[in-house]
Parts: structure tokens; sequence; C-alpha cells
């Protein structure tokens, strides 16, 4: 960390702000120069809070941190990349795995033909809701624990491990027995959450905030790897913009920028971001091209009828004509992806 | 809600189409012109997902919802300001209260200084954070427990009721003396947290989250009327935008907005919005002048050694010359605020 | 400008960068520490491309700059505030001035009524446009040199100095008796036109883009004032963001920062900003109370009939009404506004 | 266009409306039912302003475009897609095209070298600055009618089409002998200046603003298009958000949207959206991947010290081995790409 002093500062004056740094237990050093001195912090500065040190001590100009706060999903300090494993699942750098299946579980008639469906045509895991966050209280929440044993049931029938969001600590003991747990955009910052899965030894997807910085998302990730875990899945899904044509505008960017500075897996859910299965396709393959290592896709057995979010489904022939592109051009960029079944 | 049909949509086409919406309980009314055929819903369609019906129906150009989304906290459904009241304190249109204190609770020393010092100045109740939600988890996260102790250590002594933020359902016992529970921004769509504060008896401030719209933050506030419990109050605290000389944009056009939409007292947090603090007095004359029913501000007794925040807090001096402006301005506006004790 | 090396970098690598900065006519200081290198730069380095230096460095860890790039337009190299004279008016803290009239000149009568009106109310100037800027090429775009001989007109029978927008470089002559010509927020940073209104001598309102940063705002001042013009007014009229319920965000912390960083006189558009004329008094409000030195406000005789942005326009009636409220709320603040004629 | 009135409005007031908007010259037809009425207009409505009907028409609840408002560019009017000729060069659906250069033309020996560097590794288009828009009036503006003729040389030396700026229409004539010109994102609503291009014979390069919603942008080509001038290439460059990680954030769907929506080829600058050369590779293959007909890369002989921009330039060898990745990836797209020359 480095503090940029005013011009002018008078000696005294730097001795008492040194003295104060020095006393929580960093040291420091200091460059004179004709018009500035420039003070920089050693030691671990992840819990100084620096707009704080700016904003209340007159005499320093601005302050930087040099280092970045998170640690854990760092890649400096684990530069081999993480692999997430899910029963016969590889998640990571080299795999690519597409999860599919609807926004909410509905019946168990609907998700066990969903899940029929998506893996017929190739997809490794399946997902459907069993809490869902929606903004009104008037729209259908999920079927609860209801939802969850039928997601199970569809686990029995088909083997594919399945993956559901979380919405509530009390709700932990009802993921039992599910695989992956999914921490939904609007909690990306329910720390205290985040700190129960850090707990828990069981693989997370963990989406980004539609108005987080890839900053923000990865210190997320940080909260849950500081706790033990470290079966991350970070997953992109759109941030708000000005922009209305599309729900959400999916930061492609992120994705590489997540790979470079992080050692975790990263997946691409391009039916939120769009809010439009007509774009899912088209996202789908920039998603490929970019390194993502899968894809969250929402396929429904019968969108029109769909109790949330119909809108961004795909139907099963849908899917299965888009999984026929992926498995391509997955194996274009020389990862391996499951067979078609 | 109003259907726009394509061009040249068979008979038969949208009789199925009508037939489907019917079965759903909605009465309809169609008007044939020479190009579109407009179809019209009656009744309560607060729970049909529009952008579905027209993502999933191919015979439709585009939907409308005509009617608002949230009705419990309506201004059309409920024309009078509701009026909040907290002990001696009455919140809502006609009267100016400031909430302030500290960003979190440090030590009973602190707080009961800071207490005393924002009472003296005129505030009418005392904030202050025992669960702290950062970014960062080698952050200082508050005291939990034992914050809400010292709070009503701090209440006893001042007399100010105390308003402080929950994260989790699970901390409901520990808000059993708090007066005003407060859901932060980053839980503004904490769904299972709004319906179980819901079901209390007990006054809430909801903060609109940082990416949220206008309507969203409308919609939270409904989740938690629809429980059963009408005292909320709602408070902008700032957008996030591509501007970086402020932490967040505050959005003061909101807080004309919500006055207008709906019946609930509005007030805004300058503080969070600015991020620091040499902005707070500017932006809280505006709030006053453009309606605003309070100020939430932070003050510190020691800013500069804040465990959190401090960029942005007052220290007492500097609160007590702010109260000044704010009482002559509220009382300019015909606004009710207490005298300076 | 600061540069903070990478750790251990060699002695020799950091000699090639210092004797390349040198090389370019700054002098340096350069602070060793334990861990990092700090290299500060001296002299004017306003032309420096500090991106550029850290990503074509690969010993350079990061860079910032000290000192604010803009200097003509900075307070601190002029403390005391700029009044801008345009014939009898003064525009600049202390005073408060209302520039008003319709988006759009649309005919003599038209133009001439509401001229009247204004001035009738209490605006110090009117404002009307001859040139205007569509998104659509169908939606009518102003009467050209036939606007501005109108409102040069309309000047001379109510004796309110003119105020338009300009949208190119070849219409400065048609400009040369329009009192205020008007920078609109798409022109921000045409930059060939900064260039040219800063070799005139004329008053220039300058209205921040609506997406771009207050330092880009200050940045384009700085184009008119170091060509020699000093005479601008800053103008806020909203920023896009994701809410919808108003066309822009209006950004109030940005007046108050405007005043604080630069010298210059201030103002705010909310009719713009809006895009709705129901919230254009309470805005009103709220930019008075924050310390801008004037408003621009649309009103038109008949918005229902107006050419353009009708839907932000006041009609003579509700501006007058407002204008009573802004002398009050003018009068509070400490401020000289002229006397209703 | 479509109007809901509100509930209950007398048959008069009705009368009054519809009589009102048939005398602009449109029919009408009304759809009357229980609750509210529905007035739908047919013809041409691309001159209406519609949220003005809305704002000063008491009785209407709210209005509805169904037509969208750009017809020239409407891939509904023109389905085929439209291709761009160069001299030998043939831009849009089925071509994959590089365009690439240096940000500005700083000397004969700089923009000779980076054109043959450029054309050696398979850009069929060399693009430089002479007319450079900098947010810093100190920063350098560029070599101006010298840097057209310094690109005119390095046409004749390689055989390149050349790719430059306008900023504004008094540098037409210079552009003379110019192959495409550029309208940048600061200018992609200037719209006098589109309406000149509109009548030259030229292809133009439009670049998306930053700020603006892919319906401005189209609209925007639609001045273009509707003066005459259908040789039209889109640019997706990014668009402001809050993330601060990478410059902008580039809107993939927008490409997928623009091809889906209009008949014009869409190209992606993935240099000036990243802000960094390290994204550059991986943006480039996720816009090849969605559908983008070529890229506009920032290429520099010595980025190091390039005058604007080196932060996001690659340097010959970087951009080599880029169009290696690129020319595959076009053949598995089943694109036309230059050969390696």
């Amino acid at each position: 960390m480095v503090f940029v002093l005013k011009k002018n500062v008078s000696k005294e004056k730097i001795d008492t702000f040194v003295k104060k740094i020095e006393s929580e237990g960093f040291s420091t050093f200091l460059s004179t120069g004709t018009e500035h001195t420039v003070v920089c912090l050693i030691g671990n500065t992840a819990s100084i809070d620096l707009d704080q040190i700016v904003a209340t001590n007159d005499i320093v100009e601005y302050g930087k941190r040099v280092t970045e706060p998170y640690k854990g999903v760092n890649r400096t300090a684990h530069p081999e990349d993480t692999l997430v494993r899910i029963e016969d699942v590889t998640l990571g750098e080299g795999y690519f795995n597409v999860i599919s299946g609807p926004c909410s579980v509905e019946s168990e008639e609907q998700i066990i033909a969903v899940a029929k469906a998506v893996k017929a045509s190739g997809a490794s895991m399946l997902r459907g809701g069993a809490f869902k966050p929606r903004s009104s209280p008037y729209a259908f929440q999920g079927l609860h624990a209801e939802g969850i044993r039928l997601l199970l049931l569809a686990k029995k029938e088909t083997g594919l491990p399945i993956v559901s969001e979380i919405m509530n600590i009390s709700q932990i003991p009802l993921f039992d027995e599910v695989d992956v747990i999914q921490i939904g955009a609007r909690n990306m910052q329910n720390f205290d959450l985040l700190k129960e899965l850090g707990r828990l030894k069981k693989p997370v997807v963990l989406k980004r905030g539609f108005a987080n910085t890839i900053e923000e998302f990865l210190m997320s990730a940080e909260y849950i790897i500081s706790g033990g875990n470290s079966e991350i899945i970070l997953c992109e899904r759109g941030i708000r913009t000005f922009e209305t044509m599309t729900r959400n505008t999916l930061d492609l960017s992120a994705v590489a920028l997540l790979k470079q500075k992080s050692h975790l897996p990263v997946i691409v859910d391009p039916s939120h971001a769009a809010g439009i299965s007509s774009l899912v396709p088209a996202l789908s393959k920039a998603a490929i091209a970019i390194g993502a290592d899968g894809l969250l896709i929402e396929t429904h057995n019968d969108p029109e009828h769909a109790l949330c979010d119909g809108a961004q489904s795909l139907n099963p022939e849908q899917f299965e004509a888009l999984m026929h592109q992926i498995r391509k051009r997955a194996v274009f960029e020389g990862k391996y992806i499951k067979e078609n079944a």
C-alpha cells in the first residue's frame, strides 16, 4: 500500500502519520522527493481500509493498494487450475461441461422429462430451482423441499448430478444430497451465507451479482475459500447497463479476466443474461471461444407453460441442436466434452 | 395487460391463444383492427409472467402491463401518507427526522459517546451496525450480539430509539428489543428475509439496492407489506453508475417518485451514497428540498480510527453544524423537526 | 505522477526506465524500499499517457496521476468564482438565474409568446433550439437560420438575452448575435467544436454528456478555456443508468463537486434529466439547495403540440408557479435573483 | 402505435383525442373494453413523438410503438445481407476481414512499417488516425492533413485500402482519397456529420457510442442510409458500465442482435473496448464465434512509444500470432478470409 502525501507537509506531521501506521503493526518506508513524500506500507494490508486513511488524514493526497485484496482465489498464489470433481464430472480448465434444466422444478413429470432430454443431448449435470428468488411476492416461488425431493428423483432416474440454488442458511440441511449448491446473483454478497458454504465440503456455483465488479466477485469467492472450501465454480451471468434490448449485458471480458486472475473454473449463463432464448446459441458460442469452462443453460420441456422464466428457456429440440454446435466447438478448443449419451 | 398480435394472424390461432389465457382464469376482450388485433386481459394479472407469454407465443408482437405490479405500497390504493411511530418519534410526511450514529458499534465507550453527541445535536434515533456486510472476509465484520447489547445500553443512556442492520433470518431473535430493523442494500432482494420481516410487528428501514430499479424497490417493500407489516421506511442510498468521483450516484429523482407512487416514508442516506464526508452536507440539503422525510447520517466520535467506513463519517462537531442547517431547512419546508436537546 | 515498480526488479531495468522518462523532459526521484521501488515524476505531466506507460513497461506495477489533469478550470489555480456577464445578467456564485424557453423554436408566434411569458415570470434569459439533435432522421430537426432569426426577434421584443444550441462549426457565423452558445450533451466531446468556441469571446453553456464522468466534463471545459475563453457555464443534465422510470438520472452530487473543483458557474437542466414535466419542480428545488447557480427549464406555450420534447415542458402557468417557489428558495440561500418583471 | 387510455374516460374526451390524431394524418381504430379503451394508429408513425403524446394527454395511460423506428437499415425491409466492397475487399456476411493499424499516424516510417507488417500478417485494410479525439486538450491530437498524406503513401506502398476517422464536416475534402471514413464513438450522434456522409458515395465505419443503445445505433445508421449511402459498416466497441477492470464492457450480444435486426455488416473493436492489449486475443475469438464480420485491431510497431493508446496496441509479432488464430477460426465458421500475404 502506498500513500502519496500532499506538497510541503511538515516533517512533524509526517512523523505522526508514520507512527500511527506503525502502531497498527506495519513497517513503512519513506521516499522524500522535492515535491511529495511517499509512504509505503509493508505487511499484510488486506484488513486496512484505504479510503478511510485517505479521508481522515489531511496530509494524505491519495493512497493505492498495490497488491490484490484476494489471496486464496488468486492465481499468483495457486498457479495451477482448480478442477472441481462431482461424481464422474470434472469441471475446470481442459474440460467443457453443460449444466442444463428448467428455471424451476414444477412437477415430477416435468423434471424427469427435462432431465432425460438434457442427458440424452449430452448435459453433464441437471439444474433446477426449488427456491426461486422472484421480484414479485405474487409470483411462483418454487416447490421448496418438494422441489429438492423431485430433483433427487430425477438424479436417480438419469444419474445426472444435480445443481440447485439456495437462498438461505436455514435451508442447508435440505441440500444435503444436492451435488452442487448454487448461490444466485442476488445473494453474491450475502456474506453470512457465503461463510456457511465455506464450511461445507460441497461444490458451489457462485453467480456474479448483476451490479458487482469482477473484484467484488472474487472477494465473494474469497469468503468461501477462506472458510476452507475451494470447490468454487464462478458463473458470469450478465450485468446491468442502460441497454434495454437484452435483460442484462453478458460481460464476456470478465470470463477472460477471471480465468487470468483466478485458478477457479468459470462458466457462463447465457439464458439469464439475454433473457431471450433466441440469443442463447450465439452467446454460448462466444463463451466457448473466450475460454469458459462450461455453460448453464435453461431448458424446459414446455417453455410456453413454464412457471418462471419461460422466455429464456430452450425446448429439448433447441437444446439438442445447440449441444451439437457446442460439442464441435469445445472439441475445436481442445477441451474434453462428454459424449452424447 | 394488453397484447398486440402480429399482422395477419389467422382467426384460429387467435382463438387458441385466447382460450389458453382464459383457461388460466382471466377474462379477455379483443379489438380487431385492419392491421393488428389487440387482446386485453381483465383480472388480477400480478402473477402473470408477461415476458414469457410474449416469448413463447409466436403470434404476439408485444405485451404490456397496464397496472403497476405493486398494490399494498401503491398510493392509488392507500392515498394517505403512512406515518411510522417509534416510541415518541413519528416518521413520514410532515415530519423530518435524522437518524445518526456510527457505521459499526465498536465499544461501549464509542457508542455511548456518539449517542450522546447525536442526541445533543437533535438526532431522533441512533443507528449503529452490529452485523456488517463487508466485501472482504478479512475486514471487521461487527461485534454481533455484543454490538446489539451495546446499542441497547446506549438507548438506555440517551433514550434514543435504535436502528440496526440485520443480515440473516437467524438473527431475528437478537433484534427483539431493537426498535427498527434495517435491511441493507445488498439484502434488498433477500426475499426470504423480507418475508420474515413481513411477519413481525416492527418498523423496517429498507434500503434500495445499488443496482435496483425504483419498481424493484417497491416490489421488495411489497414483500413486507403483503406479509402484514406496513411499517416500512424506504431509504435511497445511491446507485452504481460509471462515475468514479463519488462511491455511488445519489438518485434524488427516486425520492420524488417514491413519494408520488407510494404512501410510505422515504429517507436518504447521503453518507453511503457519496462515500466522502465532505459531500454529506450538500446532499442532505438537496434531500430535504426534494421532499425526503428524513436522513440517515454517519457520525463517529473518531472517524480517523473508525473500524469501518470512516471516510464517509462526520465527527460530532461536523454533525452539530449540519444539524443546524438541516433544522432551518426542515422548518422552511414546513416540516416538524425535533428541537435541539 | 507516481509509478510503483514490481517486486525484485533489477537495477539495470530500473535505470533504463528512468532514463527513458527523463529523455522526455521530466525529472524523477526514486525511493527504494525493501519490496517495491517508487518512481515519482516532476514536471507538467498533463501530456503523458499514464495507462500506456503502465501497459508497455513490464516492470511497472501501477501508476497514478497525483495532480488533476485540468488546470485552467481548476479552482486551485483560480480560487475566486468566475462570474459570467451577459448584458445585465450576472451568472455565477451569489446569483441565481433561470433560463427558460421551448426545446425548439417553431414559429414567430410561439417563441414570442413563450419569451413574454417566461420574462413575466422572472426568467433572465430565453433559450430556444434552432438546430435540434434528434435520434431519428425522420423527426423535426429545427428551423435552422430561421429559428435564430426568430430568437433575435423575441429578444428584441422582450429584452431577454438568448441561448441557443450549436451543432457544428460551420454554424458559428449564424450565432453572431446570439448571446450564449449552448453545446449539447451529445457534443460535449466534439473537440473541434470546443476548440473553435475557445477562440470566440462569447459565453458558452457546456452540457455534460450523458455518459461522461465529471473529470471528462471538466476536461471539455478545459478545451474551451485553454483557447482563451473562460466564459463557461457548466450544465448538469442527467446521466444514463439502468433506471427506466426517468429518462436520465440527475446527478446532483456532480453539482456540488463541480462547484468545489472548479471556479465556473454550474447550472442544472431538470427537464432533460427527468424527461417528464411533473418531476421538474422537485428537481429544481433540490438543485437550488445543493448550490447550483441557475436552472435551464423547458417551457412551451402549448406542450401538447410541441414539435419536440413536449413531454418534459412546463406550460406558462406551471412555470409561473415554479418561479414563485424558486425565488423563495434562492432568497433563502442568500442568492440574488431577478425580481418578477 | 398503440395507446391504452385510462379507466372510465368519457366518450367525449376520447373523441377529442382521436380527432386530434386523425388531424395529423393517421387512421385510427378503437377497441372499447370493460376497463380500458385502446386506440391504434395506422400509418407511418416514425415522425411521432410517442412520449409527448403520453405526457400531454391526460387520458392516455401509456403508449407503445409497435413497429421499429428504423426502416432503411431494417432487415425486414431488406432481407439479404449488404456486402460492402472496397477495392478487392468484400465486407459482410460470409467474409471475414481484419482492419489493423496504429491508433494514430505518427510518421512516414511508422505508418509504412505498420502497414507492411499488418499486410504480411493478413490484414485486408489499414486503419490509422489523422484526427484524434482526445479527452485532454494537452494530449497529441494527430497529424491532420499530413496524417492523411502518410496514409495514402502507405496505401501506395502496400496496396491496402485505408480507413481513417473524421471529426468534422469541414474535413470531408481531405478524405477524398480515403477508402473508408470512420465515425468515432463520440460522434455517433453528430447528426450533421451523419447527414453529410449520407450524401457521399463512400463506405463508412460507424462506431457505437459508448453510452448508446442498440436502437440509437441503428437510428444513427438510418441517418446515413436515408441520405442515400448504404455502404455502412457497424462497429461495436464497448459500452460504459460500473466495471473498472476493463476500459469499457464489450457488448457481444449487440453483435448478434445487430446482425439479426439489420442487413449491414458488423465488426468489433476489441482494442478500444478492453483498453488493455492482453485481452484483445480472447475478445477477438469471441467476436468471431458470435458472428461478427470482421475486427478492427490496433497494431503499433512500437507500442511503448506510441503517441496515443499504446496500452491497447499489439506489436507486429503479437498481431501475427493473433491472425493465425483468427484465420483458423474464421475458416471454422465457414467464412472467407484473405490468405496470408
